[in-house]
């Protein structure tokens, strides 16, 4: 390995602690501190949820705007997305139908993504040549229905009533128009779950509860989330029943694979692709990653090992700084890992290694940095 | 840095936990695990007391001898020393004298040093060149009359009867005779504390405590040492009363000075010339030490900093593995630590982190090598 001058932070946030943006100012900090010279480039992993957008900014550049469009409640709120150097307007669902802004009044019965269609209205008449949804941290449960009415899709009743069906009422639909939706750039989802759209694993059963939903209205909505498939079916010839990730955002996934002619991407492919991660790690010499706990469940193509899999096929070392290290992750050194270093450094509880986090970090990156240097790297 | 080809382990005891020479065998796997082809030169530091003999055999080899001398209370006992391969014998003070040989009966007033004597006459009389004395772990407060008794010296009190003077009759010595005491060899006394023999800070007073006497007690016993040191400054000439470390092993540190013209030498400088530390410096590539908690306390001399010291005059990297790593130790990196290790790799309490410790050393000395490995050294 020759002296480190090039050095890559990448991390994940720490659920429940550290933020993605937060690691990667200590990150610089301590290396910096360590290796004045060293030249830092900071991507800090955003999960699709709120923050997506700011994390984008930071790690691809950009500019953000703001647009007037319905919050959850079809009410007008301040919303944002950013527009990336390329021509690409990430737009974060939560910034309009995100689950903050149902508080107090959860109800996945009534909450709609149309914000979300106005959204990504906007940035395509602002010109914007590409789309990534992020989707995470949803209020919603109606399959995306709400962003594809504004869109130009029509949802009509039995009645022949036309109306923008949500969580609730997603049974009513008899019939969807589309002729005038058309989306005329490519859209890219940021996905990182495999739940289908609906059943035991689907959106309904597996994240409406955290949205407000009691175990009757869970199954309401999953009624609603099948006929939804059945009607998307019957009437515009896609089969959105067993896309894995289709439950993702109530069902936003599905919405956007059959309405917009989505491509469902792994989150962390999105942002590395975003970020110019392949190109920077032709000239790096180590990637930084990290996340709260590294166990069996990052080993399955999370943030982390996302990373690690690319820096080994240019061969740079990668090391992980994280919170806790699970056992039996021994396969992440032969997925790309070169090193593990947790930032617990005395031995307490959670409740107290959290408190002191951000200067354990610190004090971790800036101990592994001396030894690099010391070691003559 | 080169490719590790020769590391050398040498680490302290984690208090309470891991014991050196466990340290040494999980870090040899560890590495040889990682890099089959490693030279490892395992150096189990010990602390002087209980099981000093063991290490030093494990780390400097030579033979262990059997002598039948008295234990703490002037009772026959089988006890041990060893010959170092360079004709040295070590002395393990604990062997005749150690507190767990007392269980049950801790009286410092009564017990001796006598088989301490005996065992140094046993090894001067198998042809020993020099003697070490390991001082650690006492059951004694006799001030080493009870070693110097064995070897020759003789005690009488005011009316002229010989007697052999223990913690409880230390005040009872008017004359000592040592005409007969002529201890050809050199001796070094291993001592990690700076202890006067009396005082607030003496041996009475910080030690007998633990060795079983009450408050009053260690008034006694403290009158007796000041006596000891009156005694010995107007019969041997010989003032002991202000050496630091005279307090060591219930006094025997300023019976060593003041009997055997001993030097009092740091218990870790003596194992690392002991086991030629130096010369094996001169080809090492990595230094690996370890103690349970490496902090501001450790920074004072002991034995982690002993070692970084050296190794930092040859220029040899030096990773300390511990258990916690406590605030504002940053003064280590630039004594000679190149980098700092936790074995701490998930937030939990010291109670819990203790059961996982022998695995969770493994884990991370096994980490530190395959990232090593990873950036090719």
């Amino acid at each position: 390995m020759k002296k480190l001058s090039k050095i890559i932070v990448v991390p994940d946030s720490f659920k429940g602690g550290l933020s993605s943006e937060k690691f990667c100012k200590i990150a610089e900090k301590a290396i910096l501190d360590i290796l004045p010279e060293a030249h830092v480039i900071s991507i800090p992993i955003a999960d699709g949820g709120e923050g997506t957008v700011d994390a984008f900014l930071k790690s691809v550049g950009g500019k953000k705007l703001n647009a007037t469009v319905k919050n959850p409640f079809f009410e007008d709120m301040e919303s944002f997305y950013c527009l990336l150097p390329d021509g690409t307007a990430l737009i974060e669902m939560a910034a309009c139908s995100g689950l903050p802004l149902a508080k107090g009044r959860e109800n996945p019965l009534v909450t709609t993504t149309y914000g979300v269609g106005q959204l990504i209205l906007h940035a395509v008449e602002n010109g914007c040549g590409r789309v990534i949804l992020a989707m995470g941290g949803s209020a919603t449960n109606d399959a995306g229905c709400g962003m594809a009415a504004a869109l130009g899709a029509r949802f009509y009743d039995r009645d022949g009533n036309e109306f923008i069906p949500t969580g609730g009422t997603l049974c009513d639909i008899k019939k969807i128009e589309t002729r005038e939706l058309k989306l005329k750039v490519p859209v890219t989802a940021m996905c990182d779950i495999d739940n289908p759209l609906f059943g035991e694993t689907g959106a309904a059963f597996v994240f409406a509860p955290q949205k407000g939903a009691d175990e009757k209205t869970v199954r309401l909505l999953d009624d609603g989330l099948r006929h939804f498939a059945d009607i998307i079916k019957s009437e515009l010839y896609c089969d959105v029943s067993d896309i894995k990730g289709g439950g993702a955002a109530g069902g936003l996934g599905a919405g956007a694979v059959c309405f917009l002619n989505a491509e469902l991407k792994m989150g962390i492919d999105v942002i590395l692709d975003a970020a110019g991660f392949d190109a920077h790690l032709e000239e790096a010499d180590l990637v930084m990653t990290g996340e709260g706990k590294i166990d069996t469940q990052s080993l399955r193509g999370k943030a982390v090992i996302g990373v690690a899999k690319r820096a080994k096929v240019k061969n740079v070392p990668v090391i992980a700084v994280v919170g806790d290290v699970g056992d039996g992750i021994e396969e992440a050194y032969s997925l790309g890992i070169s090193g593990i270093f947790s930032i617990n450094r005395v031995a307490v509880p959670y409740e107290k290694a959290i408190l002191r986090s951000e200067n354990d970090l610190y004090l971790t990156i800036e101990n592994i940095m001396r030894f690099l240097r010391s070691i003559g790297i």
